[in-house]
């Protein structure tokens, strides 16, 4: 990588960009996590060959649908798989041999270095909230626009534990649809310096996505490298959009990476059934992703899983239930079976406020997200209302639980100053361990420490205001925008940069549908 | 348990009783969970017998105080143990031995029969918060009263979810502190019929508990039976205080549980390290359950852990950290080892409102306790404030998400009509699964259901006031104590109870302090 960055910095005046590397303030960022704890395994061997062979025999009997795309059917019936209309059937074990060409890690390349991440194995990339058309502040819920956007880059920039600086963070809907994803890369690329993700809402725009990567990190290191991963959904159940896979054949002979994703709310695009949706997450994935290696073998790719439950009175999605917890623990144990990273979880919730309900749904979901083996978290912060609104003080609050994450997964250090006998033979019945020597020397980093929430004594808190954690995240947010200071760009990418998005723009008219 | 059921009645006034129980409103009541998904062992082979011999050395080397209490020192003597002063010294291996004759699981038993709970196992028992001298409602924080211990039996009765009436749910500040116990245990024995715990502050007040339950049971019941499970705290670190201990000998001779319960703030009152935290839990734990099997081979005990950690800068607790959980799940392991009962977690938090915070902290622990096997959890749900302050709110908050607990620990259903098989092959792609055959055989149980949550419409909840998770609970507060109706109680019984108590109240002169 150090010659990676070299190459890159040297394509436009070193010294501009050395000079503006030296004023920036640095910002620290926390490396990806690397899970030292193991996983729960929720399913048994046998539950996890019955939903195998299940999902199969849906392949083959059932199929999938690729509506309005001529090439994908005719790729698929070249690789073995009957075709009738827009039905695909896969005959059993097709789809897992052409899964198996796909890498089960890869890491995605950010424009700085050290902030690069690697995606599989036992590591968990955490990534902020993607698609909420509204945003809510201290003032209130509305349409969010393009400002709102650079604000969100700028927290998840500002944001220790947050390893990625996402995706459509926000829809700036004060942007004609067709050029948002112009304004909304170039806000990743300029304001954040973490890797990022790129447009699939039109074939065209994920290839502006690519053509934006190569300015920033160069031709030649996008041909060779992953520099974005993107989100590619599934229309569930069992359907794949010919828009979407438009983008996905675009990114997977790019070689740069997506998330084959099911969006499922159970009990609507899916069976009421915990062990039925398992089965029609495993069949949508196995199509997907083999779809991707038909494309361009070896392409990297993420088994997604983003399942809801229903509310079965008022048809609305819930979150952070136990139904979506057990789906979310069984996929993950589907896909390490398929040797493929997996995506789920995130700070979900219903709640249309950052409040005890969106806390409690927001908890149930990291913690599953955390313990049932997920490589790459989007929504890990800032999603409310079920993903229709982000929120600026949920993103803080939300990004300060990931520091516990972090902590949690780093395990139970067992060397000898992790046993601390020391610590109790000095100290005995009856005494006090604050002042011990092991005390002394290890306190600073012995307990994960929040950012926002509230320790102060009673009286102490009662006489500042007797603050929520609303109100104090409301502080934090404001505390670090005012605090950004923009990442280093070299200049010459960042004028060619600003180029491209304003020639595309004035290439196309304005659409906002 | 239908025969003891059948004899208690007979005790005083049949017809009564029956009449009693003829026009009693039924309250739903789950039964205890029975996990049928995997504890997450956290703490691998190697490292759970480095900790066990380490607690040997402790035990061993450094040793356990019991002050002002020669008889406890002469018991240990005769054991086997070397003592000096008030320390006791156990050879290595004494006090896992004497351990040995505590049973793995026992019933506890409900003056209602079909309230019973088994503790031990796979088993979960929840149990509302304990020990609070301040309460919080929508008017604010104030010291507790006997009213609103009243108020919290009423709502822990009226709790689906809610296996046990608990102890003391909070102080009740307005009774003096002698005669305290009278009226709670009266609370809990005539305000709800599920099982509860036993004073420990003074042995005469245990046996003050004992009393009443024979009362409550009858003698020859109570003889044979556990019908309470009491808190014994350790002093951290490593000493029995000799009121405690004199509380559990009453109700180690009597039969009755005790749980045995180091009380940690992590960096003060044990090493700064999880792993020497761990291994000083186990010492407490084996002293502790040893010197109660000394008292009584067999006498039901429970392994209590109670930790949590500080915050460096400001030595405050703090709630719902990864330290915590962490410890939680290693000390299950340690009490699973040791064939013992586990109890630990709660819905704890540090918040002073029920907010976000209070929420994140509390779901990282009810989700940790869940997973690393707690039989019994204390402080389930009302915990606000590091402890110090019952919230009706949050009370009814928390008890909401002890029913995602059941739902998730229910495991996933494998059968013909779990793997919904029949649904996929109705839908098909493209489909909607509301409608199909499958999905109207299951949707009333298929998902957990919150019952003080907001799923409405933005709209809807916009309308009606933009309610607040707070606003929410606080109305559910109300209504279940407005639906509150007292179980039927043998008139016989309630006049002897109430006769105990006012005469045991006569007899003492108020004592404060």
């Amino acid at each position: 990588m150090a010659e990676a960055a070299t190459r890159r910095r040297g394509r436009g005046g070193g010294g501009a960009a050395r000079r503006a590397e030296r004023t920036a303030v640095r910002i620290e960022t926390a490396r990806f996590i690397e899970r030292n704890i193991p996983n729960l395994e929720l399913l048994n061997e046998e539950a996890l060959q019955i939903i195998e062979a299940n999902a199969e025999t849906v392949l083959e009997e059932i199929g999938v649908n690729f509506p309005e795309n001529p090439e994908a059917l005719e790729r698929w019936r070249q690789a073995g798989a009957m075709v009738e209309g827009e039905r695909v059937r896969l005959p059993k074990g097709l789809a897992r041999k052409l899964c198996a060409t796909a890498p089960g890690r890869f890491t995605q390349h950010a424009r700085n270095p050290e902030r690069n991440v690697e995606i599989g194995g036992r590591s968990l990339v955490l990534a902020p909230v993607y698609g909420p058309p509204f945003v809510r502040d201290e003032h209130g819920r509305r349409y969010a626009t393009m400002e709102d956007f650079r604000k969100f880059v700028k927290l998840g920039y500002m944001s220790k534990w947050l390893h990625h600086s996402g995706g459509t963070v926000c829809e700036p809907t004060d942007v004609p649809v067709n050029k948002r994803h112009l304004d909304m890369l170039h806000a990743h690329m300029t304001l954040s310096d973490k890797p990022f993700m790129g447009s699939v809402t039109e074939p065209s725009r994920a290839q502006d996505s690519v053509e934006m990567c190569e300015i920033l990190f160069g031709k030649e290191f996008v041909a060779e490298n992953t520099v974005m991963t993107s989100l590619i959904n599934i229309n569930s159940p069992l359907t794949f959009d010919n828009v979407m896979m438009g983008a996905l054949e675009v990114y997977a002979r790019s070689n740069q990476a997506c998330i084959i994703s099911p969006f499922i709310v159970g009990g609507a695009m899916a069976p009421v059934s915990v062990a039925g949706t398992l089965t029609q997450v495993l069949a949508e994935v196995l199509a997907g992703v083999a779809y991707s290696q038909l494309i361009r073998p070896g392409a990297p790719v993420i088994f997604g899983a983003f399942v809801t439950s229903i509310d079965m009175n008022s048809g609305a999605p819930t979150f952070g239930t136990p139904e979506a917890s057990q789906i979310l623990y069984g996929a993950g144990q589907l896909a390490r079976r398929l040797g493929l990273p997996f995506r789920s979880g995130g700070g979900l919730c219903g709640s249309k406020l950052p409040d005890a309900q969106a806390a409690y749904e927001s908890a149930n979901t990291l913690n599953a997200a955390l313990l049932g083996g997920v490589n790459f978290m989007l929504h890990a912060c800032g999603w409310l209302e079920g993903g229709l609104v982000a929120s600026f003080e949920k993103f803080v609050l939300d990004a300060d639980q990931l520091g516990a994450l972090h902590k949690m997964a780093a395990g139970v250090a067992m060397d000898e100053n992790g046993q601390g006998m020391d610590a109790l033979r000095e100290v005995g019945p009856g005494g006090h361990y604050l002042g011990c020597a092991h005390t002394q020397a290890n306190f600073k980093d012995a307990f994960w420490r929040t950012e926002v929430l509230d320790y102060k004594p009673f009286e102490t808190w009662d006489e500042e205001g007797a603050r929520d954690s609303r109100a104090l995240a409301s502080l934090r947010v404001q505390k670090l925008l005012d605090t950004y200071q923009q990442p280093a760009l070299d200049p010459a990418i960042a004028e060619a940069l600003e180029a491209y998005v304003r020639q595309k723009k004035e290439s196309m008219s304005d659409a906002f549908i």
